[in-house]
């Protein structure tokens, strides 16, 4: 991973939605990129927060009482506990971070597995 | 900071170079915002790894053995204890990830203070 990860390059390696691959690795959190497209469902991450850059498109995270929209070079961080669901508007390319092994639905039994690009 | 952050608009907020701006908190790290212009100076972090995406310009990481180049949506983590140099080709902005209270220059008696944008 000691190398620079280009972004957009990255994300023509794969067309899976919901599926982050890691780009690069921070102090044991991994740094992804993932294609979202339509509603994911709605989950919590009890021991981290979670990270969202939008590259491309717009993302709605639906938290329980009210909707954080976010259009391209925006940021948001979903505190650790809080229920939030992404909602993307056609095909919506993101950057996250999360600790290595944190599954990405909340639950390790319907996680994607972690891939590296 | 419980709301979207743009970085754009975050970065037209202030002119100063090399003085981080936080964004965003994740996880006890610091989401910063910075301006780089020229060269800054050899250092290193002990503790952590130092994350740097290029948002404009392009940006030299000098390492003692060789120079990672990095444009805009390129992403590099120098791992901890590695000595760089962050070299700017012009105006450079950089979203970048460090634990708060890091010391942006790898030494507490020259780092600047951490601000909120």
């Amino acid at each position: 991973m000691n190398v620079p990860a280009n972004l957009a390059e990255k994300l023509t390696t794969f067309t899976e939605r919901f599926s982050p691959r890691t780009v690069a690795v921070y102090n044991d959190n991994d740094i992804m990129v993932a294609k979202l497209e339509g509603p994911y469902h709605w989950h919590k991450h009890d021991d981290t927060d979670d990270f969202f850059l939008v590259l491309r498109g717009t993302l709605d995270i639906e938290l329980r009482d009210r909707t954080i929209r976010l259009n391209p070079g925006e940021v948001f961080v979903v505190p650790k506990g809080v229920e939030h669901r992404p909602v993307a508007h056609g095909e919506v390319h993101i950057l996250l971070i999360e600790p290595t092994g944190t599954p990405n639905s909340g639950d390790k039994a319907t996680a994607a597995p972690r891939i590296v690009a």
